[in-house]
């Protein structure tokens, strides 16, 4: 009989403990993990949107935002539209806004044309970040990037490297759009300022094609002879800039700087064809957008800008440059994708 | 006998739940504890380094420093020169290193002294991040603070404003700074551009003491009678050319723009004396240092960027612009220290 009771103490303490450990420790477990790390929960889902939505110079900065997202132990989505279609992008954002995410990073085909549906975003109190193209006069609360007109300021440097810093050059560019109009504008200032020797010659719109753009370079080439060097803003008129300069045996005299690291550019730079191209850190867009709207979703951000909804203070940083990389046959290798 | 057959079955059934619990969901929570969220370990420490240590001024920046470590579950201390002394600063800077800290942030008194300190954290592994004062040749990984330019760009556009875009306006500054120049010349290009009737008419070192800012704003309403308006870069020369018009009795006729909200300001704000006052991202400053600082350290970074180790790739953003707000006597009750 005493034995009995004694299985019974036994029992019956262990049954208290755990109850104690149901009830009791579940609550403290969650007291010690409050305070400790910055993370969400799955069904906090944050959404990437773009346009040209299939092409390779997105993936890094998509695995970026993904990282984060692990980090953080939230979830994301990514969408785009299919063709280079203003409205096109206007619509999947819409479709985006209508869920109600928890935040969207976009990256603006137009400066202007996105900006009444990313208003719409804010004003109903989805965050709104700006990535890799930005919409300056929309109320979205940041601009995660390249800062265009510094990257301009470094290929010029570049070309007074390449080119003993005297000589004539030119520059291929896309007139029209805001991040081109940067890179040239620090270009050529950067020129004026720092090296008088090195005169531009000329700036010719190649319309973002491979053909175009070699037509442009060869008419330069045609007008001035001795050219020195050549500045593209964009992948696909580098691309063309090479053929022009092969096809006219012109490899030695004619230095070109180009932009972006798609495989034919890194093809170029590799057989010396293309002197030197600028690497967009498109991991950090990414990654950096998905941390900045976690902080707005959470409102981990100046206290100072929540005393008063319609505030004028940033609740985070306004303008994140994500830097630039000069790649040369040295170390081209690394920038091809894996 | 049943019953106490039932009640053996109920208790040694609970037992097993309890040996369960204790072996088995422990490592499971553990489990999915891990990929879930950002945070380090409280011997994880982080150093904020910067000058004239006993200000008002640094107060939010630390407030942030320490609320990001607080949502990291990391800690951190604060270090600085007690005087406006280059040579102090270094010191403290080569103290914190031989304790080889997690990560420092430094806000550098003189753009070039710093240097040798700082690289040789780096070069020992030490993640070093610059805040509100940039030390650009260096090796830190980034500079986190106001854009200095820009600021010098929305005093102008406000000056315009203020004034109805036309008149006489000077500027007060420290020329030998590099924060100063780019705020002076933010302003000075901004007008020229924009504002072709809004004419420069002077820039005179105020030593950023106040007794001398009022002296220069005499001189230049000596010379100039009809001025309209005068930004002043930082805030004793704000409230030294306050005291000027206040006792030229020419309050009605000058507008001032000042910098910052440190208590003498924000008063002269309040009373109509300064017209508006350009408010810095302090608070932000502070929490994305750390947070740069703690993905160096724990090596969240660009994946590319860590393939060889003196990579030209930026790891993380390399420039973030915290952003500015202009105070104005509609809003200036919030942004007294609380």
């Amino acid at each position: 009989m005493k034995k009995l009771l004694l299985v019974y103490i036994v029992l019956i303490g262990t049954l208290m403990a755990y109850l104690y450990m149901v009830f009791v420790k579940e609550d403290n477990s969650a007291l010690l993990d409050e305070p400790e790390g910055l993370h969400g929960t799955l069904d906090e889902k944050y959404v990437m949107v773009n346009f040209l939505a299939g092409i390779d110079y997105w993936k890094n900065g998509l695995k970026g935002f993904e990282d984060a997202a692990e980090a953080l132990g939230v979830s994301v989505e990514y969408r785009g539209s299919t063709q280079y279609d203003v409205q096109e992008e206007v619509m999947v954002l819409e479709q985006v806004i209508a869920r109600s995410p928890a935040g969207i990073a976009v990256s603006a085909i137009d400066s202007e044309a996105l900006n009444p549906a990313i208003n719409k975003a804010v004003e109903a109190g989805i965050p709104v970040v700006m990535f890799d193209a930005d919409a300056p006069r929309s109320k979205a609360y940041s601009y995660i990037g390249t800062n265009n007109y510094n990257a301009g300021v470094t290929a010029a440097r570049k070309m007074a490297e390449l080119t003993g810093g005297a000589g004539k050059v030119g520059v291929i560019t896309l007139p029209n759009q805001l991040n081109h109009q940067e890179r040239t504008r620090g270009f050529e200032e950067t020129l004026e300022k720092e090296f008088p020797d090195l005169q531009l010659i000329g700036i010719a719109d190649g319309k973002g094609d491979q053909m175009i753009s070699e037509q442009k370079v060869r008419d330069l080439l045609g007008r001035f002879p001795d050219l020195s060097g050549i500045f593209v803003t964009e992948a696909n008129g580098g691309v063309g800039a090479g053929n022009a300069i092969l096809r006219l045996n012109k490899l030695d005299q004619v230095k070109i700087i180009s932009f972006d690291t798609d495989k034919g550019t890194l093809d170029m730079v590799k057989s010396g064809t293309i002197s030197a191209t600028l690497a967009q850190g498109t991991w950090n867009m990414g990654y950096w957008s998905l941390m900045q709207l976690f902080h707005l979703r959470n409102r981990i951000v100046n206290p100072m800008s929540q005393d008063k909804g319609d505030s004028s203070i940033p609740p985070l940083p306004t303008n994140i440059d994500t830097g630039i990389t000069v790649v040369t046959p040295d170390d081209v290798d690394q920038f091809y994708a894996k």
